[in-house]
């Protein structure tokens, strides 16, 4: 019998991660929780003992629209890594003592890789305690690089902020009639699931990128470059879609060449300066003396709530109700994925798998999923992504921009 | 009698230009235009004689629907100088030899301040030349720098996005429990008009950001750290939205401080490796020895018409229709600007004036709309920008993602 229970939000944000809080919210709310309390900053803000009542914040319908516009985490989060019980066991018995003072029957943590190692830890410890708490897992990453799930909620809503916003910089960039080639830096350090998206700026109205780089692919200098001056002998406007984590054969970053060669900053620092799509912009201008600029899209990847996928919205809701469902049937140490059911038509639907067969492990593109070359992404791909990207929750707009929630 | 008109596009793109290509189109036909043609790539096009038939590709009401969502020049752009005829008399001679060969009676240029140049010089040749064809002007520019005109259209599409991404990037970097800086750069080499309407991020739910600073004030490195070390002491996460155009005391711009240590890019070549956010940031870092980052809105506030102002596509509308009005009632030589007939409630119209009295000026952010500290505006640009953010254009979403219309 659960009474009370609490949800935190950890890892970096996403348009939908408040989304799978009003869902744990609502469902727990629905299932006869008592009082739903939030962690404030994730497990770290927990440990210094901050932590909210969820019925006096979320307690009516329009807090809950708000909540599944508002990006970022609502509850504020961390990035916090659990150490283990036996390294550090002062952190379990802080946790449990605060569980324990707030009557708390079942603990839900929204995030990624390293918020499933936290509720494998946390599971385990109290198993082994005897503590009938239950800990689930709900995951959340645009990185969509989460094992044992079809697809992460955030990633959808990525996916659609980068295909929207390529096809209006595809458009941009075509404007003049002059050689260019537009090099957009895409987040994704080591998986390419959100440069692939790039491919969803193609369709009827829109060629799409030319090229996507991913860091699946280790990087030839020298087969990019004769593929740029191919494809500008056929056009004169190129786009690239370039992930941040593009390497070279030997694992070495492009965007870490650029500072390799010992540039400081106007302060003397060694300098940060820019990224990988500044490197193929600069190296695509020297060798082929083209005109080339770099666009990084990145944060509003993470956060443009504004455009977010409804598909994202409602699963990422789907599967905070799941988690709560998981843990009122009994369920601990889990994590709820999206198991795809049907291709055509696209159907999904939550189930709950090992926490710890998650935490982790990474999850890349497969192979068969690239081009043969390695500068591109396959109609499978496509076929795969696109059904995540689709419909929209209006925002709510008042006075010109969209309205959120916040503490 | 006006039988055929031409219209052109010049300049960076903007996310409504477009509208006003429909406006000019529609308006020109409904008044009685057997022909409308349009320019290829503006008058750099036309010169080679690239010329398309509207007719033929905005028949449609839903081609003109697409139009008004795409953003981008739909004929293409060009940044095209005009020569004085005394320079160069083959140019005019050429452009009046086509305009004869098509039975052009008025010639329409969507554009900034270099366009209402072409115009002017255009009109002033054929009134010279004694002849009979009419030029007109049409504004566009997210710079917002145009003179004679209470806003011109482009801009607030460019400051709506501003504000909204802003309020989702605060979001953002407030989720952790640490002291962080972020600079979001923003556009405008000369005028603080687009960094200003960073201002309109603020609101019941958001408080916006913490500085604005603009090109017009010079920056003050030392009063500027002790502003930003001041507000963390009473804030962790400070948001600074910086004009690109930021310059210190003697004329220097920011972005051009950072690569004036001689750096070089991994090709051996001078670097544009970052900009004024960039520089901000790596200030902020060095002194401050705070957490900071730097975010570029880059190219996408001048293309993101999947969050286009619905006033801004009305109005750009209006001034293309108008033009071609002014056009068909006999005018030449003006641009159509925008007269803010009643503030509360907010209220525009359209009126013609003397192109030569806008072109190769430049209007800036007021004085008195700065504040005294030279580091955010007043609520009095607040109330200048605020409606014409107001109102949205849904875009027609198919497949997940905005449809646009090329050529």
């Amino acid at each position: 019998m659960i009474k009370n229970v609490i949800v935190g939000q950890s890892g970096g944000p996403t348009a939908v991660i408040n989304s799978s809080l009003a869902g744990v919210y609502e469902t727990a709310r629905n299932l006869g929780a008592q009082h739903v309390y939030g962690m404030k900053y994730g497990i770290e803000g927990l440990l210094k003992g901050q932590v909210l009542d969820l019925d006096e914040l979320l307690g009516s319908k329009m807090a809950i629209e708000l909540l599944k516009r508002t990006p970022s985490s609502y509850l504020g989060s961390c990035r916090y890594k659990m150490p283990s019980p036996e390294a550090d066991p002062a952190v379990y018995e802080t946790l449990f003592g605060l569980f324990d003072r707030y009557g708390i029957d079942a603990v839900f943590y929204i995030g990624g890789n390293d918020s499933m190692d936290t509720i494998a830890r946390l599971s385990a410890y109290g198993e082994a305690m005897g503590s009938p708490i239950r800990f689930i897992g709900v995951p959340k990453t645009i990185d969509n690089d989460l094992v044992l799930t079809d697809h992460t909620p955030g990633y959808g809503s990525a996916a659609k902020y980068i295909a929207t916003v390529l096809k209006e910089v595809i458009c941009d960039s075509s404007v003049y009639d002059l050689r260019s080639v537009t090099v957009a830096e895409i987040m994704g350090r080591h998986a390419g699931w959100l440069a692939g998206a790039a491919c969803l700026a193609g369709g009827e109205d829109c060629a799409g990128p030319d090229l996507i780089l991913l860091p699946e692919v280790p990087f030839d200098q020298q087969a990019f470059l004769a593929r740029v001056d191919a494809l500008q002998s056929e056009k004169s406007t190129v786009v690239i879609a370039a992930s941040e984590g593009v390497k070279t054969a030997d694992g070495t970053f492009l965007c870490d060449l650029v500072s390799a060669g010992g540039e400081v900053d106007a302060f003397g620092h060694k300098a940060a300066l820019s990224g990988t799509g500044r490197y193929l912009a600069d190296l695509i201008h020297a060798q082929l003396g083209c005109k080339s600029r770099a666009i990084e899209l990145s944060t509003l990847q993470r956060c443009a709530s504004h455009l977010a996928s409804r598909t994202d919205v409602t699963e990422a809701y789907a599967v905070g109700g799941a988690a709560a469902m998981a843990a009122f049937s009994g369920q601990s140490g889990k994590m709820i994925a999206m198991e795809r059911v049907s291709s055509v038509p696209y159907q999904c639907v939550t189930h709950a798998v090992d926490v710890r067969k998650v935490a982790n492990f990474e999850k890349k593109v497969p192979a068969g999923w690239i081009t043969p070359d390695g500068m591109n992404v396959t109609p499978d791909f496509e076929r795969y992504a696109r059904p995540l990207i689709q419909a929209e929750l209006t925002p709510i707009y008042i006075n010109g921009t969209p309205r959120h929630i916040h503490l």
